[in-house]
């Protein structure tokens, strides 16, 4: 089986990775498309969510199956191009240059016809044991769910980060707080799990805090919200 | 050496768990104090925060150590009733129910003298090999850092509970993500590592995020903000 991967980008690299022990893999340069294999039994669309269109639009004529690998774009942009098209959306941040278990990689698949569906599931079955599947609707939730629970709760640390620095202090302090934060999700639901001033409902300490961000508004602002959040 | 545990919430019972292995500790209903040990060599004041003083003032005549085991007191509270004062503070999200491995447990001490400093880095370094020194200035940095790092990030993954929730899938999906967002931080700084919408100025994306969301007009303004706060 040959899969042509059209991208250049972090899911691109590390689809790529992951497929090439198991099989033919061809690397396309989505600007060009000038690599592209014609005689490929999958393509899998990896670029930025408002490129699928333009690249799928270009494989007109092609025989295989063409699948994007996006969370939150529907399967149907890809109806107008081909004939059996699918989704191949794996869940998981990707960075160029860090390593992943791609074993422990979750796969999302959908596909145009229960054929195309069956293709999906055994590519993204012979990288990991994770296969599960999602129309467009679950994915876009999950999507939504990724960036809250990964983009959101980096971004958490990011703040956690600087304000640290401003004082010297390295983030690696708080690493057994994280990981236990982490670790009680497997044991108890967030909601049960929550801790801290906004759910003791402790305003002097919730106050405190706002104050010593007031240099930086858009900070102050989202430890107020997120307090008030934690409180509805 | 007797230690008193003034508590009965969270912290004060994961306290007593990890100090009596090692010391004759007794626990001190907070309300009454009728149990206190007179002859005890120190007393930790593990109440909420605005109930510190209230405990220090009752503890009048003391001739042991005081100390308080919260981040965001300055230690000065406990200057006007004891002689011998100092803060003795854990840096861990605790709930009753979830055991934790001590040894791993971060310290941040400060004592209003050398010699009291050093009895609680003793008492602290009998439970954990994390024992750190902390002004009350900075211990005030590490307590709003571990919001954004600890609460805020667990609000995070009970926002992404919620979402999945409503459409039946399991936040189980995600622990490879959660995983891995954490992982990272020990190889790239968490500035380095987002991922997302976000980051990538995918407009069209947050848009539809946000679109989605419209029923709970709070979390659109979280996901708008911290969309916002990631492209600063």
């Amino acid at each position: 089986m040959k899969i042509a991967i059209i991208g250049r980008g972090n899911v691109a690299t590390h689809l790529i990775k992951a497929l090439l022990p198991h099989y033919q893999v061809v690397p396309v340069n989505p600007r060009t498309l000038e690599d592209f294999p014609a005689d490929a039994d999958l393509a899998l669309i990896s670029v930025s969510d408002s490129a699928i269109i333009s690249v799928a639009e270009r494989l007109n004529g092609f025989k295989g199956i063409v699948a994007h690998t996006s969370g939150s774009t529907p399967m149907t942009v890809l109806a107008e191009s081909v004939d059996d098209y699918g989704v191949f959306y794996p869940l998981q941040t990707f960075s160029k240059d860090v390593a992943l278990d791609y074993a422990e990689l979750p796969f999302f698949i959908e596909g145009s016809s229960e054929r195309v569906s069956e293709v999906l599931r055994s590519v993204a079955s012979s990288v990991s044991e994770k296969v599960y599947d999602a129309d467009s609707d679950k994915r876009r939730t999950l999507h939504i769910a990724s960036v809250f629970a990964c983009n959101y709760v980096n971004h958490m640390l990011a703040i956690a980060d600087e304000l640290l620095k401003q004082k010297s202090l390295d983030i690696s302090v708080l690493r057994p707080l994280i990981g236990e934060t982490i670790r009680k999700v497997d044991k108890v639901s967030p909601r049960q799990a929550q801790t801290g001033p906004a759910v003791r409902r402790d305003q002097v300490i919730i106050d405190s805090h706002i104050a010593m961000l007031a240099d930086n508004p858009r900070l102050a602002e989202i430890y107020r919200l997120l307090a008030q959040s934690i409180q509805d």
